[in-house]
């Protein structure tokens, strides 16, 4: 029997502390000339030879169905994946989780770990599967859907290794009696799993967002369900079957890790959620069904990832220039379609101070309109910064936007060379006065407000609004003042956002870094929990005591 | 402004490596003999002095309202206690979480930690407040009620405290880019409350099981608001009382903590807990309300500890003696009226092993009754054992228990000498088949279930199914086989009870001790959380994460 602990010992010890210290770490090499010379050609190779094909599996199904998986760059997918259902996977998954959830937290993370590895090794066929069902770029695709989610997936294991890791090992307990003999009794704890667990996948970063709930799920003796968007299937699916292949030679069945798909007309993520065998939900996705979520599963502990408005606040800057270059940048990317993305710019009617200098509120608008559409003049490489649009109702949206509103920039749509089907589009910028209510809704892809407000205490004000009512992920704040600043920080501890402020260069507000960054607060409507934190994984498991009188 | 972190610094820490660790260890003593010699009369007669007054308090109220509050001793208590509602507590609660919120985690503990220091100091007080209000014996309500309980609060301070801790000093963040200049950005991150706290304090054991929820709030910067039982408030109101003189020593308002009291007829948890500023809802008592605040309560984490039906499995042993005499105790101290109180028996018919003898099921029971008979035969020496019963509903099962059923030994009253007016009343032994249906139901209070089942495999199996059916905290062995052992070890996991083995000497299952066990395991129905884990206490807090472009 391998023996992936070993294997992996360095590596998740070393997890285990960037945990613990939050500086720049990372163990997946996000830079595609770091991996071997020929693994583009191949990874790219072996996303064709799957399409129009049946997705090979070992679990038990009844035949390949159909599925209502969507490519955004037009490519016609034509995967066809096992048919199931709640009831064989949810026993199958009771079954399977036996010997797994009574196996040693060192041989979990062992095994998880080496499932990281050989997602690694794909990483290039993961991007093509995550770029052609998601409507990233390539290259965000590749870096988002394989090294950096691969690091979310690590960071969980990391947390849930050491969390149970924090019950000590077997030992005898002795109270002293003062005269008389002390009171003796051994003890050990034994970790068990809180259940079966369930990842429901989003359809625009399943691996990202997929990653920390299926393997802190894992890594804590739990047996997952993964039941992917129902028109982004592929990347899970990838996932699930190198998992099994892992899973089955450390010698547990396979069915550790199960795929459910589901398709319009029949989608059975309510019916699975439901199953009184389910402990654990992860969940990311619209607002609606999280809250349903939220609201309805009541024998299972639900982490939800839902939905924001997210906001920039504009009050004074050293110089403009770099402001509209990150904000230009950070607004476009993949067309707005990251739960991270902003989608308010408030500025004040009295203007931004640049220096000593106050800049009049229209200058400022024009300039970040000019550099949008600077940004997306060039239709290649606009193409390449906006990837394409994922699902028809954010399409629709796009057009919907407009009507009636003060359009600062039209969405247009834009041709992508390489895919002629690709659905890209420019996005709509509009600007609202802020006593408008249109803001403090999500408008998820490529819709962008201006508002006009009438200081920048107005403009924190309205966020922290938005946020409250909405939910927020990020804030990206501009101000040379400290007190401004301090301001800020207040109204995002309120509000439950976390901030950055002056983003002028090449990181933008969008990215959270795996091993540093807490990804949404859980204190607000955009999520009930961050990944990754002590709080994500403490309760996938259950500490049984035993006491053995000697 | 006193300095209670550097105060209580070197307990502080060395709590923290108690959780780690686990082996025996306590800060408060549990012997009257270690406080004062003038403490013990002193705290009497400061228990004799709030007879009949109006409870002072410096809290917002509404004049003094006439309670429930009852002593099962049989004291005419005639304490009132401000009156006030869940507008006002949820309106102060929120404004004086502002500045507790954004104070330190060394600060918060240090707070928390005097506050513990002082009602320490009136354990004496403290242990007639519970006794008289709840039941219990004095040496019971001294030890439970005050340093037991302590323990309990400060595990919960020390785990809240080491997870905020676990969040790095500031810090800066660099990301290699090749030959390019590297990403930097300058990282902080800000703790703050979840949300106003709420407990919800039991009739039996208000401080052992409210400290937890009350101390891990407070020390992760929550405002409390305590709402007793209202049959059994004193305790908890002295507990708010010194609370809010340490807070506002500290410079904090002391409606960082508050007591809010209701009675039959205007029961006010519901509207409490409904209230949306309420992050978290603490909640010890009877299953049924804590089902519907598990099924209710979406907007507010939820930690329960509700009831079970808890079982003791005998299966062999070296002697029977130990046996009887450990489980006489355990099953009749305080009436039955703990949490991990065992109510089931599960006895083979085929008899058990001692040695190398079968000893047939009929002796086994006889000698059972026997040696709960013999324990409690001197009314004198049952009074000090069994305390007084809490509540008409518990008076009310025990008579009705034996309707009908075949009962091996009848409750009796018995005639506490110091207290005329005192409730006491021996345990009703009832022998059943394992086919009944009755024993997996709980009957909190002096009920006492002997199940004649056909082996110890099926001892085990019913254990099981009553444990997963009507939720248990403790089960108790009997078994010198190793096989049979690891077959109840298998059992209690699945089942999600803790289990101790063989136990003959002085510690009784239903102990738990602070620093070393987890009460209640949160995986059936005996409740949703554990005291004191990680889990616990992960959730209290949120993290905002700051990131500055330097």
């Amino acid at each position: 029997m391998p023996d992936f602990y070993s294997d992996h010992k360095e590596l998740l010890d070393r997890a285990v502390i960037a945990t613990g210290e939050r500086t720049y770490w990372s163990a997946y090499p996000e830079h595609p000339k770091a991996y071997a010379a020929e693994a583009g050609a191949q990874g790219e190779a072996a996303f064709n030879e799957l399409l129009g094909t049946e997705f090979a599996t070992d679990q038990a199904h009844d035949g390949y169905m159909d599925v209502a998986e969507s490519s955004p760059f037009g490519v016609d997918l034509a995967i066809t994946y096992p048919r199931t259902d709640v009831a064989t996977v949810i026993e199958a998954a009771t079954s399977a989780m036996k010997d797994w959830g009574r196996t040693s937290a060192d041989e979990r993370a062992g095994v998880c770990l080496e499932i990281l590895d050989r997602l690694s090794a794909s990483s290039f066929l993961m991007g093509h599967a995550v770029m052609h069902t998601t409507g990233q770029a390539f290259f965000m695709a590749f870096q988002a859907g394989g090294p950096h989610a691969l690091d979310r997936a690590l960071e969980a294991v990391a947390y849930a290794y050491a969390e149970q890791k924090r019950l000590p090992e077997d030992l005898r307990w002795e109270k002293p009696q003062g005269s008389r003999p002390p009171l003796v009794i051994d003890k050990r704890w034994i970790v068990r799993p809180r259940g079966v667990a369930v990842t429901i996948g989003v359809s625009t970063f399943p691996t990202w967002n997929g990653y920390p709930g299926i393997f802190a799920s894992l890594a804590c003796g739990n047996a997952v369900i993964v039941k992917p968007h129902p028109e982004t299937i592929l990347p899970l699916a990838l996932v699930v079957r190198t998992a099994r292949e892992v899973i089955a030679e450390a010698g547990f069945s396979p069915d550790v890790v199960q795929l459910l798909v589901d398709a319009p007309g029949n989608l059975v993520a309510k019916d699975l959620v439901m199953s009184p065998e389910v402990g654990i939900v992860d969940y990311t996705g619209g607002t609606g069904f999280g809250n349903w979520l939220e609201d309805n599963v009541h024998h299972a502990d639900v982490y939800t990832e839902k939905a924001g408005v997210n906001s920039v606040i504009v009050d004074s800057a050293p110089d403009l220039a770099g402001v509209f270059k990150n904000l230009s940048v950070s607004m476009t990317m993949y067309s707005g379609q990251m739960c991270t993305t902003p989608q308010n710019v408030f500025i004040p009617q009295t203007g931004v101070a640049v220096g000593d200098d106050m800049v009049p509120y229209d200058d400022v608008v024009s300039g970040f309109v000019s550099a949008i559409d600077g940004l997306l003049g060039d239709d290649a490489r606009a193409a390449g910064i906006l990837g394409a649009v994922k699902g028809e109702a954010t399409l629709l949206r796009v057009d919907e936007a407009g009507a009636g509103a003060t359009v600062l920039s039209s969405s247009r749509s834009i041709d992508n060379p390489d895919f002629p089907g690709a659905v890209v589009r420019t996005p709509t910028i509009i600007e609202v006065d802020a006593d408008s209510d249109v803001y403090n809704h999500e408008m998820f892809g490529p819709v962008i407000y201006i508002v006009r407000t009438r200081s920048t205490e107005d403009s924190i004000e309205r966020a922290k609004s938005a946020a409250l009512r909405s939910g927020a992920i990020t804030w990206l704040a501009y101000t040379a003042d400290e007190s401004t600043m301090n301001e800020v920080i207040d109204a995002a501890i309120e509000a439950g956002v976390s901030v950055a402020f002056n983003l002028t260069g090449g990181l933008f507000v969008n990215q959270s870094a795996a091993f540093s960054d807490f990804h949404v607060t859980g204190a607000n409507g955009a999520g009930n929990a961050s990944l990754t934190d002590p709080a994500f994984v403490a309760r996938r498991f259950i500490t049984i005591g035993i006491r053995i009188e000697p």
